[in-house]
């Protein structure tokens, strides 16, 4: 039997999981492609924007979770595009040939258009992103303190986030507890707790995808914590001084984007069927169209053969998805028939500040205390490698005994340095 | 003895107890004249806003007050202005003279100049502003209900409070309850919990009478009940469609007003020392400057000889200085000296929906449910007249155990109308 090439473009929780189905495994080579040299785990990047944890403690180098793997190699590189008639995947500094190609490249917010607000307005996808949320954010109360004119210590504490999926909750949540408890002593001439805390949604109702039962109570937990929240808030300008809603203007020095998603750059120059969001339509095994050998998977796909709708982009759909493409590519490689992907809902969970969360498992519905607990098992167990279990754990119970946050620094880098250049020339034999 | 001639413009808490303390004493005769013909238990006016009393329950008929006392006749007039040099209090039916001017009429609300915005924001100083403004507050959810466009929902689902004074933090306050908790299952279209509740003050913090921690402590409590503080925050227009806060715009069809106080019009015509909100400029004993015959009490007047600054606009001082006059009346009267008026200071009070309130009595701060018993027991003992006290007990009683509100009535009277029409010619002889 031939010894097939599988590539994998990303390694998030989709390509992460077809590399350890294929690993060790005979007649296949795997090489998986990430511009970046470590694996993210994307759940817990708003405590590390918000200053609860360190960026090393939630991310992994890809390299040494394979060290005993011989049958894969990891290339830090940035893909340009994908020659299909070839089967070649272009990167910056050469070409991949591949029987199997598996795309699981993500997703980035989306300005709706307006890229120029990204400057003012940060999202929140990698570690530099949170790092730029963190140096902001802890900036603002900064300014605040040395200012005196009361118009622009306002302005310094107001906090816009926009978007009321988990992450715009979560961000928004760790801002009011952050400036109601955490800083709340912590400066002489401004009180921390006057912060004004705005969650901006454009549906009538934030975290869509949840019960509305358990929205209603996540908002009274925002609340609690000092956010307010706008539904049916369409954001229209955002600038340097503040956020424009429809006619509504808010000034501050601080907004955070979480709303949105588009595809990664890549779909687009891929001739493929794309939902409204940009995100690739599959077959039900997760395979393009007429194109067997390439499976997109992850945020980047749009499946919609399990309930309808496009399942959302979180991290069990991405990890099922990339075990079962690992196990298609073995079981064609053995002469059997794929199987289509059967999605084994997982539930859903958010969390809003130190000591409460929601929990959506099927009928089961939960809140408060208890859901935190388990968000904070779940999160814990799923986190890769023990050594950074065994730090977060350390480093929760100190920060939820004593109220006080650990990597409360201030790291002063221009954010869009990091960020990869994009490419002027597009992607090329798409 | 001649019998002198008392006439007392106001029946507030001030007029009250100076009628109260010369209420069957020989010697002088008494003339109250109020343009109503109740007394107004203001402290809970915007519990009747809020739709959880009703406005008999928490107002009183001067005439009843005092109809076993032979020396007091009261007149139902509006006063016009005062003949200092012929010792006459002109009204709209005839003319007063009087040995002893005691004037104790009140304060309303100020616009900073702009009038126009009263239209677009009642105050709360009359049953008949009360009413309006649980209307308004009323009729917003129910237009919300019907409105299918969901920005138009939105703004009649915005409510903003201008004025972070006891007022304005207890109108925010039960806003936020009622959206929160007494409405929040009655509505099929409409989330109530969704509503935006904002408390604008102009200052650095709200309530600045109060110790900063206790203040600090409401804007907590506020928030569990989904207001929105936002401090040093002017307002700079309003207008049908919402306010305008310096350069920040809020769409909202309800706005309600409790900032600033300016004198009665009176005032303005007399010929005497203001302080910068137009109170008029008293000695210790609570005399005019040079018109050792007139007093002026309660709001109306600027006391400073207690601390250096002006006593603020409250029922105990005002009550305090209703007793004081009559005694130096009854005094001088008896040829014996008068006594400066000497503040005792009971203390302050206001109440965070239906459960918590701040208390602040010299070093002793409460906060919570205990400090919300006593404002409750205190305010229930001096509401005049037994049979109120029990009416509101038991509403009360009724309101916290059902979460209902007893008065949720909207009577669409144009509250304008019920407002006298201020005279065209100024006052004369003044």
């Amino acid at each position: 039997m031939d010894t097939k090439q599988v590539v994998i473009v990303g390694g998030g929780f989709a390509g992460l999981n077809v590399a350890k189905g294929l690993a060790n495994k005979s007649g296949v080579e795997v090489t998986l492609i990430d511009r970046r040299n470590y694996h993210l785990f994307q759940p817990l990047l708003y405590q590390v924007a918000m200053a609860s944890l360190s960026p090393a403690e939630i991310a992994q180098p890809i390299r040494g979770l394979f060290g005993g793997s011989r049958n894969i190699r990891v290339i830090q590189s940035e893909v340009t595009g994908v020659d299909q008639e070839g089967k070649k995947v272009n990167t910056d500094h050469g070409d991949y040939p591949y029987d199997y190609l598996v795309l699981a490249c993500g997703v980035q917010h989306s300005y709706f258009g307006h890229e120029e607000w990204e400057a003012f307005a940060p999202g929140l996808k990698t570690i530099e992103q949170a790092t730029e949320i963190r140096r902001r954010v802890l900036t603002a109360f900064e300014m605040a303190e040395k200012e005196k004119d009361r118009q622009a210590q306002k302005k310094h504490l107001t906090f816009v986030v926009v978007g009321g999926g988990p992450t715009g909750v979560e961000l928004a949540g760790a801002i009011g507890e952050m400036s109601r408890y955490t800083l709340a002593e912590d400066f002489w001439h401004i009180d921390p707790k006057l912060a004004r805390v705005i969650l901006i949604e454009a549906g009538p109702r934030i975290l869509p995808s949840f019960d509305p039962k358990l929205a209603s109570r996540v908002a009274r937990d925002l609340e609690g914590l000092g956010v307010q929240v706008w539904t049916s808030s369409l954001v229209t300008g955002v600038d340097v001084d503040g956020v424009d809603v429809g006619e509504e203007r808010i000034l501050c020095s601080t907004v955070l984007w979480g709303a949105g998603v588009q595809a990664s750059r890549l779909n687009k120059a891929l001739e493929v069927v794309r939902d409204p969001q940009g995100r690739i339509v599959v077959e039900p095994d997760l395979s393009l169209p007429g194109k067997t050998e390439i499976f997109v998977i992850g945020d980047q796909a749009s499946f919609s053969h399990y309930d309808g709708k496009p399942l959302p982009g979180m991290a069990p759909v991405a990890m099922q998805e990339g075990r079962k493409t690992a196990k298609n590519i073995l079981a064609e490689l053995a002469g059997k028939p794929r199987q289509p992907f059967n999605y084994l809902d997982k539930g859903q969970m958010a969390t809003i500040g130190k000591s409460r969360a929601i929990v959506e498992y099927g009928p089961i519905k939960l809140t408060g205390f208890f859901a935190w607990v388990l968000w904070l098992v779940i999160h814990i167990y799923y986190l890769l490698g023990f050594k950074n279990r065994l730090f977060v754990m350390v480093q929760w119970a100190w920060a939820y005994l004593s109220q006080a946050r650990g990597a409360r620094l201030i790291v002063s880098k221009e954010w869009r340095f990091y960020q990869p250049k994009p490419k002027k020339e597009e992607p090329k034999n798409l």
